[in-house]
């Protein structure tokens, strides 16, 4: 039996030469993987029409987790991928914990003045499967001076106070132990009471977490001005969209960003994938730094158990990002070399 | 007659001592204001039970512009001065252009490293009257588990079209003449396509103007990364809240941000505030930073057609924070002072 069975979504552009490294790291922390190549994603979809066929859905749905590249070029209409196949694959495996970690490491330069690595270190527990991204809106009078469109935001006490619960549950495993609700209950007063609700309510059961609420846009700035000030972030399903970037952008960018879409009773499988795009500027050039992939790889050992291998492999990104020197060009394949080695130490 | 009638809601918290600042600049420079003051917000919520009665509503009404402080404090529950006070003057003055302009004045810090004064310089036109701010949400439920709770964006040819032209516009009379749309195109499909399509085609009868679109998640990190590279934002109302903030946050925070609630035709009062709330903690202490302020009565007067006097308002603001010496401690009323000078020139 192997130790896992992860299906592989290389994708299109840079997806295919980091995956390679992730893969390679992968095996060297977790011998006897049994990894199964799927082709989806742009180019899949501009040779055949198709995004994600019923068959591939579900033998999908026998794997342990998905390890994902990036999908998409420009030249795919916006929502297809991303409907179709990225979205489609969060709600189908019910992937309600989008899990986005922001770190400032050693060696790498915020945009902001006067931080220092070590000093931003956060989760941000995003929704995944309600709110805005359900695919809850429509039309009418199209093309007319009278069209309208809508766009509505779904949102359960099941769906908002499991995605609370595993915030809490994250934060009680972290040395601050604090926990920030972030939404925009002064005008989404209908969604925002619930949330605001379900969350004193789980706070309750949690007298060891810190707790504060901000909203959204005063929590973006606050990414900008104070990001030393969060450990875990529980928002809405576009709220952490946004934010997530925001802290990426802070952290060095979304080139080191990292994220699980993670269904945490493992009833399905989880993906895990880079935040970064797909890249066609520079794919096919063997300079994309794999170290987002990499790192996703970690939260993938997290989640399947082997938390021990999640943290070499975490390290071992650390290790090459504090020892780059600014101006050496990055060759994919080798930064792959040496994370693989750093990893089994 | 008077040369302009102004409605005053000096608000709550450090409300009175910046519009107090605001009122001497606006009458040093354009003599023969008519202003007229009103008693809205949390003090009067308190006491009376009345956010904002339709008495006071019509009154508003006749006059040629609002000008507010900041209204609220944390006794007030959410939603209640923001959908009854602010976001009812919005809608019922129609006010579709919510106007932000940033910029990174001489003399201010901003948190991002190697940002010099001047780089940044943009105004985000942000749609006021529709989408998630529409107060079209409910629930189902509530308190028990089988709770549900929605909000919906609602959009309309309409209402897009007319704040996409009025950015246009700005953009045609700004140096860099480019507008950036900024929505999520990807997953609102139905509210992404009536923007973008609506956008295409305002833009195509400004050859003139450069476009560009960046869904809300890249923009967010854009304006840490970049944000040298906007002129002209355009986007949706909560977009706008939300990028507005991160705005104000690379260019030295919300207390010097400016707004306007602009009703372009004039057919109903537009409202000017600064985007910085009553803050309690510092209120009536004379140490509050009239900045913002003032930098909103530069807005009203441009509104009003009193370019030259606006244009003036404007540069005392930089020359005021040119000036200024970390460490020395700011009063209020001086700042008001050396403004109301400096503006008359
Ligand atoms: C590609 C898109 C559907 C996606 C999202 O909006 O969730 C992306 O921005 C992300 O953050 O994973
Ligand atoms: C107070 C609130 C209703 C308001 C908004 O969300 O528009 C504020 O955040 C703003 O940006 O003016």
């Amino acid at each position: 039996m192997s130790v896992a069975r992860i299906a592989v979504v290389a994708g299109d552009g840079i997806g295919p030469e980091v995956i390679d490294q992730a893969r390679k790291v992968l095996d060297a922390v977790l011998p006897g993987v049994e990894a199964t190549e799927y082709d989806l994603g742009a180019a899949r979809y501009h040779r055949t029409g198709e995004v994600l066929p019923d068959s591939v859905l579900d033998e999908l749905r026998g794997h342990d987790a998905i390890l994902l590249g990036a999908v998409g070029d420009p030249t795919v209409p916006p929502g297809v991928l991303e409907r179709g196949l990225l979205l489609k694959l969060r709600f189908a495996f019910d992937q309600y914990v989008n899990l986005r970690p922001s770190r400032l490491f050693p060696g790498v330069v915020s945009p902001l003045a006067g931080v220092k690595p070590g000093e931003i270190d956060m989760i941000v527990v995003r929704e995944g499967t309600e709110g805005l991204y359900a695919g809850a809106g429509g039309g009418l009078h199209r093309g007319t001076p009278a069209e309208i469109a809508t766009e509505e935001s779904l949102n359960t006490r099941h769906g908002v106070e499991r995605v609370i619960r595993d915030a809490f549950a994250r934060a009680t495993r972290r040395p601050r132990r604090k926990v920030t609700l972030v939404h925009k209950t002064n005008v989404l007063t209908h969604a925002g009471s619930l949330w605001a609700r379900t969350f004193d309510a789980v706070a309750a059961e949690h007298p060891d977490v810190a707790t504060e609420y901000q909203h959204v846009d005063a929590a973006a700035m606050f990414l900008v001005t104070q990001p030393q000030r969060y450990d875990v972030i529980v928002t809405d399903n576009l709220f952490g969209d946004i934010l997530t970037d925001i802290a990426a952008a802070v952290t060095g960018g979304i080139g080191m960003a990292a994220s699980g879409c993670i269904n945490p009773e493992r009833v399905h499988p989880s993906m895990f994938e880079p935040v970064h795009g797909s890249a066609p500027d520079i794919a096919g050039k063997g300079v994309a730094d794999p170290a987002a992939a990499v790192l996703s790889v970690s939260l993938l050992l997290d989640h399947l158990g082997h938390a021990d291998a999640a943290h070499r492999v975490a390290e071992a990104v650390a290790a090459e990002l504090a020892g780059r020197t600014s101006g050496t060009p990055l060759r994919t394949a080798e930064v792959g070399d040496r994370l693989a080695a750093g990893a089994v130490g």
